[in-house]
């Protein structure tokens, strides 16, 4: 085993290239190892193998940075820098290595990510400050085809020209996390097959590089003609033209050859955009054929490829609820940004496709496109997982709700979503959506009340939101119609307390609430489905001394604060006490993340009986 | 005056080339006389005057759309489609009509805005909505060339390509509201100057057009060869990489050659990109001079060309302190997305031109990179105006937050700006930011504490934000260094009510305190300078039965309703009212708006005695 002896980027420069090789092959069998256990991004680290051993050839970490656009990718890069018996170990557990690039996880990690197309804008400015304090430090972006459909990347691309210290890569898959869409796309994808070009390079190359003594000016003069004749055949590409020098494409399983461009780039004198070619899932069959599949997974089984999956999803009932309506109503639509998969449109999509937009990871092209669908008379419906979300924040309160346009929000994810940690979790909805005028939010519980609410939205005549959590939904759930639904756990008429909740909270408050009730106490638990405005519960909360209020999101801005400034106002007092979280929550269980948060069942009880 | 009797699209479409000519005149010499009495956006006006009689001559509104960007240039526009009585009485005033487009205002503002790089996206909606409904309606985005920096106008181009009924004029002036940055500027700037192909193009047309009877067929065949032969001399440029059609560059003096142009995308069969060639400022020679200058003017004298300025600006001694501050440090860097002139930062970028980045009109990067800034170890300040900090919201939450880096924000024209209404009023800063982790947030409210903030934020290893509104600072005002300050109105030892506030509103509660004051009322005025966290001011609110916040923000997770949870959470009860928006404020002067929110000091001083 050479990836046994493999604890730092040091150890990799020293291999020769049939070790390369071998421990290529090592580095996959680990991910597939660890990836099948523990879960988490297969697909897209195994494309890019080769590419990461190349780069930490090359470069010098963490003198040098590497910064992985949404660094789900950056597995090989851990592995390299010390992290694998970590990975083994405890990926992406409470406590655990993370299944990003962290901070503070490691020196090697200049920049943290979780969010795609940050990553050049991170690097220009490590770039310029490099500048500024004189270190011939270089920094390297690797960002993905899928990631430049993001604005973003395309701002920062806009800014990078004059920074000789900066080399872009491009790991191009064809792939988002489904396949790539867009105009942007199909360029990059006629360079990749533009086959002339290819053939003339490669005859330029030979012919003068031949020569002895001077054949190496042969071929520099020769690369003058060249970049003249690449722009009649292959015309100068999206990059050059925003003043980048462009290399490639290259096979992202060549490691000299990766590693012999990266070396010119980084002598390169300007900004430089390295293309390489990977392939998603490169080397376990089962990903290849399926790479969307294997984009992220909860585990499989090695041998056979078979995935686990978990339970019928908020997100399946969603796409199944919304096809049922789109069946009635030819004017809804269903949008999404490049998450056709885990916002469960799938469906939707081969069903009507028409009506059907994946505009790539653009949420805020998604929110404005929505609302000029809604402009249109038309009803859309934006699936965004919430963490998401807040990429659209101006274009929910500039577009959609000052011009009132009836856009139905489906956030996904709302709430804690588990392993993938403090980048994913679904925190700020509730918050950043409360502050804005004239917006509805429903945050239903059980399955019937997801389809209930999506109806009730789409019958709005102004922007709604329906927001909800990762994974199940709840079963065997009392229901309601309503813009609540309440409980009295004990006998007597004036309870101890009323508890306030909302969503999958709603299952920490019943256990809080059945143990109080054994306990001789007398709970009233009124669970919000409406949210926002929030619902007149004044006179079921008058008759508790305390009101409890626990919500999986954070304090300020939430309900809890709304309902302490109701009681507030109110000349009849009543003591309020919030449990929200106030700081970011890192990676774990939900189990193990509602107890960090004070949100758990306990923490619950203890402020009822405080 | 041919003008008075424009009333209508129709009403343009029925004048001859040399009547078109004299309105044209006649409309600058009215948006000079009602930009001069009334303020507004003057320059970009100037320039589209040809564009938009050329649109509204090829385009039937409201049946086609035509959706202007960021919409200040809209003016040509509001007076063609019988609005210039209007703007001529009553020009961004309450009540009165918007400086920008509104789609309550008239049916043939199909969409409104008043931040950048919208408008394609909301025109791909359209379009989409209007192939579903099989309607024949045609809608016209209008975009500037600095708009073209912001990413989620290339995340929408990225998605246009598969309308037909699509187009997109590119309104090409070289400006953003300074002068234009970044490679796709230079990339814009080599299209428009590159004389090879106009040779070209002029020589084929002459010489096939001039054949009598096939002429057009062999002009046609001749396109194709044109085609080629520009992707020699021009290249392909980056919007038909995109998959887009591309016409011009075109001369935005001539009306007819507009015109022609227009008609042949309208029925081209493709999404096609107009690119047309304007002036700010075009016709009023001062304008043109510096067209940044009259981007956005209070008023002005006609004859001189004298803009009347108002007294020194929270953002002029915000600049002035941070040159000084920049002195002592040379870490410390500065960061406007295109607002070099509105934040104040123009002696900086004269003084440290090195330490000054202007991205664009793109608020995304601007926050990351700043991020990427703080990392490599400097100290950016990134100075946006409150609204379009919205724009930033996930890069700060994603990117600053969570990583604690040590970005401080700039944060202009929080809370109400005027006359610019509803999409520029700066509301929602303080909600947000308050639900960040980690975040510090200053409001001050003198002169002396801005300054006193700025180097504390900037003395911080952690984001800091520091807030300050649109236009002058109180001079003459207690000054106090620390987190708050307390003036106690009366003279007994049990204050009647406890206010709190910070920043603008402070002169609102006052007002109010000293009318209590002078009907024996025993006020404290708590006015916070840190926000957040919350300094402890428990003590000093324990011993007032009443606690009045009003602040000029959002009530929903203002720092209203935390003080409410505090003294909810509080077994020693006190009644707290919280006077802030509730809703979207419109147009109108600071103190109208203040009424209309019910944070004015009447207001106030009906909740102290109330």
């Amino acid at each position: 085993m050479i990836l046994e002896n493999v604890n730092s980027p040091e150890d990799v420069k020293a291999l020769s290239p049939e070790q390369l090789r071998v421990l290529s092959a090592e580095i996959r069998e680990f991910l597939i190892k660890v990836t099948s256990e523990r879960g988490g991004h297969l697909a897209s680290n195994l494309g890019v193998v080769e590419l990461t051993l190349a780069l930490h050839r090359v470069f010098d970490c963490p003198h040098d940075r590497i910064i992985f656009d949404v660094s789900h990718q950056s597995y090989v890069h851990k592995i390299i820098t010390g992290r694998k018996d970590g990975m083994a170990a405890a990926l992406r557990t409470y406590g655990g290595i993370s299944g990003f690039q962290k901070r503070s996880e490691s020196d090697c990690d200049a920049f943290g990510s979780g969010h795609a197309s940050t990553s050049v804008s991170a690097a220009v400015g490590f770039a310029a400050a490099d500048k500024l304090s004189g270190s011939d430090s270089c920094t390297v972006a690797v960002i993905g085809d899928g990631a430049l459909t993001g604005g973003m990347a395309y701002e920062a691309l806009n800014n990078c020209a004059k920074y000789d210290n900066l080399i872009i890569v491009l790991n191009d898959n064809g792939m988002s996390i489904s396949r790539n869409v867009g105009g942007n796309s199909r360029h990059l994808a006629r360079i990749r097959t533009s086959k002339r070009y290819f053939r003339f390079k490669s005859f330029t190359e030979k012919l003068f590089g031949a020569v002895p003594g001077i054949g190496k000016y042969l071929v520099k003069g020769a690369r003058r003609l060249k970049n003249c004749v690449k722009r009649v055949f292959v015309r100068e590409n999206f990059f050059e033209q925003l003043g980048l020098h462009y290399f490639g494409p290259i096979d992202g399983k060549d490691i000299a050859k990766i590693e012999d461009v990266l070396r010119e780039a980084k002598n390169d004198g300007v900004c430089s955009v390295v293309h390489i070619c990977t392939r998603k899932g490169e080397g376990y069959p089962p990903a290849e054929r399926e790479p969307d599949l294997y984009h992220g997974v909860s585990g499989f089984d090695i041998e056979t490829g078979n995935i686990i999956n978990g339970a019928r999803s908020c997100s399946d009932v969603f796409g199944d609820e919304l096809c049922r309506l789109a069946e009635l109503d030819d004017r809804i639509c269903a949008v999404t940004a490049a998450m056709k998969d885990g916002t469960g449109l799938v469906g939707f999509a081969s069903r009507f496709p028409e009506r059907f937009f994946d505009v790539g990871i653009a949420e805020e092209h998604a929110m404005t496109f929505s609302a000029g669908l809604a402009a249109g008379g038309k009803k859309p419906v934006l699936a965004l997982y919430s963490t998401f979300a807040q990429r659209a924040y101006d274009q929910l309160i500039h577009d959609v709700a000052l011009q009132s346009l009836p856009v139905v929000l489906a956030i996904d994810r709302a709430g804690i979503v588990g392993a993938d940690g403090p980048t994913h979790h679904g925190m700020f909805d509730v918050s950043f959506m409360n502050a804005v005028p004239g917006l509805t939010v429903f945050s239903p519980y059980t399955e019937s009340e997801l389809r209930v609410c999506l109806k009730a939205a789409l019958d709005m005549d102004a922007p709604c939101a329906v927001r909800y959590p990762r994974g199940a939904v709840p079963e065997g759930k009392s229901v309601s119609d309503g813009d609540y639904a309440v409980t009295d756990y004990g006998s007597g008429e004036f309870p101890n307390a009323a508890v306030v909740t909302y969503g999958s909270e709603t299952s920490e408050c019943e256990k809080a609430c059945v143990t109080a009730r054994a306990n001789g106490m007398n709970i009233r638990l009124i669970r919000l489905i409406k949210i926002k405005p929030l619902p007149d519960i004044s006179g079921l909360i008058r008759s508790a001394p305390l009101v409890v209020v626990a919500e999986e999101g954070m304090k300020s801005g939430g309900i809890g604060e709304e309902i302490a400034a109701l009681c507030a106002a109110d000349r009849t007092r009543r003591r309020v006490e919030i449990l929200a979280a106030d700081g970011f929550l890192p990676q774990g269980t939900i189990a193990e993340l509602r107890a960090a948060a004070g949100i758990d069942a306990d923490s619950i009880l203890r402020k009822i009986c405080g």
